[in-house]
């Protein structure tokens, strides 16, 4: 029986009241493969979604069938590159937001790979596993709160597996230190930080053409992010964008796998960025009409988390100021640590370990260590993933979901981490509303956090 | 009349209940030297006390008249420095820990400078104003809130001045930053970070002699800051030192005057480090008495702060781990920011700014800014810096300690700062004991930072 068969039946048994319990053995890891090609939709055909889609085309164990967006231009630009990879051309459905249903109401299909504006996220995954189709779910925060239940309790109730596609997680110099917390260098974790600081200014705002040229504009005169992003900063105040920070520091203290997040607290910074660009710029200027959008997002955004285990997290949104790319990454034991002031190069950041470094009290060059340990993943797939989006990582988020899909394996990033990680966001809007106030966060596995095993990098296969 | 014998006279008008506000007029910056000489009082002559008696020492206008402690090894040591410089041997004051008190009797001392252990700064500094002397008081955080009131209240009451003698303040590279600060260079400020990240563990522990050699003996046993420091560590969980890295940031967003701190929240990482350091320590191990002493600070304590005036300030607590030195200082305004990863150097730290740097979302090297934006009072007294303790720096605040007492001018960095620098300690205490729940700053100048205007590193002589 195949995954998507096999889970389809578990799908109408659960649906029928039969009683599932006794064939929901836990899936194993590194099980043989059970199928050999995956047949996808693919929600969401913008940029994002075009990236993913080059990914899966280079591939010979995907199938492409069916795409669904309602914008136009990405589905010409995403047929384009189906047909340039000399693969059939998939099913379009552009009729509206809601046409994605149709998608999911085929039977030829095994999984869907959502990249879509953040607010359709939740609906969309849970629309999936009820169709019986394993969702891959882009990074964002969740809307409200209740959604990141509702797509953990569709996921139970469904037996359909969501994963949490956080592409940051397997970033090379993070996947090295990874490696580096699990073989122990820098013994027992304490303090982690990691952040979205990037500058994304001219992503939230262009000129409404295709060609993303400069420009003011956002909403309906954007293109493509400025279309629907900018509008979050309009009319919210918190931590956004929270996975790329939080992710890869969330796998290194085994959240939700014998940790769990308990409470946070978030402060924001006056919001000054978005205005100042707008009359800063020769298309925009004191005068044009969105110089006088009031833009809520603080332009810098810090939240503090505490886990049950008793390491602390501080995460930074930072995403609306003139300002290098970097994502603060600090992963701090009581051996050592390492911090992070670049883009993942491995010679970039600075480390130190007590019985390592040949000089007391002073930094190192991370690059040998991230050398030596280099993750098993990198090695073998290296070439493989050349050319994949943001150096190469796209390549392994890609190859995780695909492969697991193939064994009928656990993701190793599940819904329990999309909800964790999504839960931030309305967290931090509502600390932050009640001037900083401390928030408890939501056990999404309600227990189950005490006797999951850890797998995150754990094999070398994906 | 000398400033001394004003304040006297001002501080027994208070006394007798004549009207003093006619007389109580603001003191100007850069007023002429209205005193040749002042002469000092030293309690604390231990590591630090000695520090800041070299310099007194090394300087013209000053004479020491007295020194107190109760540690006949570090008066000793104190001693053999004043006749080293060939100056005439203050009168001691060793008898116990209140022998200050009789220091604070004598009638020939305009100044004391409190270089104690932290529990005795606000004590002794209210003594001191209240029997008219001028008191320069070290860094720390306060034992209890009450405390920063308390010393507020005394310098309002006797009119007699306090300064915060925060070194860190008058680092090189800070004080480009202030000088870029108030020359535009970030734009409007937005996000500070800041802390003291310096592995303690060494200090924290010695073999209780004279030469601080290696060991894991603390209070009675140890030497130096490892007899009080130490207990600091295992009585109380907070951001114990919070002003080397909140003063230097302060300053730069007009913290009291224009601008004040409002609301903190902290949280702790579990505590592991002293104890590992004992068991781990050639001169300890698991079956040492230290290593069932129960150390209650965590390792790493972070501290988000809120400002009236929209921005949010990190503070990171970090001493009890192996790292390399580093205050963590991150600026970043509305055009750009700085981060420093080091320990001050020009070219260690990364910057970038919207107008200046010459390659989009790419640090620079801070070199040629810091250079450049050099500031007048390091121009100036570069040669007399030159071998005062970390750096230079504490020449700066010495100097600048003494030229205001000279000039009966107001002190750059003064009780209202004292107090809510020191707050910050027993409010992060009080938050980590709440799980991370959020405190109210008070507001020390009571409205007072509404008008007051900025002064730190606004003029080329202190």
């Amino acid at each position: 029986m195949g995954t998507y068969s096999r889970r389809q039946f578990l799908r109408d048994a659960a649906i029928t009241g039969a009683a599932v319990s006794a064939i929901n053995t836990p899936l194993k890891v590194m099980a043989a493969e059970k199928k050999s090609i995956v047949r996808l939709g693919m929600i969401g055909v913008g940029f994002r979604g075009q990236s993913h889609l080059e990914q899966m085309l280079k591939r010979n164990d995907t199938q492409i069938v069916a795409m669904a967006d309602p914008d136009k231009v990405m589905m010409a630009m995403a047929q384009k590159i189906v047909a340039e990879n000399n693969k059939k051309a998939p099913v379009e459905f552009t009729n509206g937001p809601h046409d994605y249903l149709n998608l999911l109401k085929r039977d030829d299909i095994d999984a869907v790979i959502i990249a879509t504006p953040w607010e359709w996220h939740i609906e969309q995954a849970i629309a999936a596993v009820h169709a019986g189709k394993i969702a891959g779910v882009e990074v964002c925060g969740a809307i409200k709160l209740q959604d990141c239940w509702d797509v953990v309790k569709a996921v139970e109730k469904t037996k359909v597996p969501v994963m949490m596609l956080e592409n940051v997680c397997y970033r090379r110099d993070i996947m090295a230190v990874v490696n580096m917390v699990q073989q122990g260098l820098f013994g027992e974790l304490l303090h982690l930080q990691g952040g979205y600081e990037h500058d994304l200014r001219e992503v939230l705002f262009n000129d409404g053409t295709p060609n993303t040229g400069p420009g003011v504009e956002f909403g309906d005169k954007g293109f493509s992010e400025a279309k629907w992003r900018t509008i979050h900063n309009m009319n919210r105040n918190g931590e956004l964008y929270p996975t790329h920070g939080l992710g890869p520091v969330a796998t290194m203290i085994d959240i939700n796998r014998g940790n769990r997040l308990t409470a946070l607290s978030s402060v924001a910074t006056k919001a000054r960025g978005l205005h100042r660009f707008i009359v800063n710029h020769p298309k925009g200027g004191p005068n044009h009409p969105n110089a006088k959008v009031n833009f809520k997002e603080g332009d810098v955004v810090t939240t503090q988390i505490q886990t049950a285990n008793g390491e602390t997290i501080v995460l930074t949104h930072d995403t609306l100021s003139p300002r290098p790319y970097n994502l603060g990454f600090r992963v701090q034991g009581t051996n050592g640590l390492w911090i992070d002031n670049h883009a993942g190069g491995f010679d970039e950041g600075l480390i130190y370990f007590e019985d390592k470094s040949p000089k007391k009290h002073a930094w190192e060059n991370p690059k040998p260590y991230m050398e030596q340990y280099d993750h098993p993943l990198w090695k073998k797939f290296e070439k493989d993933a050349e050319g994949a989006g943001h150096g190469g990582m796209d390549f392994f988020v890609a190859n995780a979901f695909i492969e697991c899909i193939k064994r009928d394996a656990e993701f190793p990033l599940d819904v329990y981490d999309l909800a964790t990680w999504y839960a931030i966001t309305p967290l931090s809007e509502t600390s932050i509303a009640e001037g900083g106030k401390l928030q408890q966060i939501p056990d999404f596995t309600v227990g189950k956090w005490q006797t999951r095993k850890p797998i995150f990098g754990r094999n070398s296969e994906y």
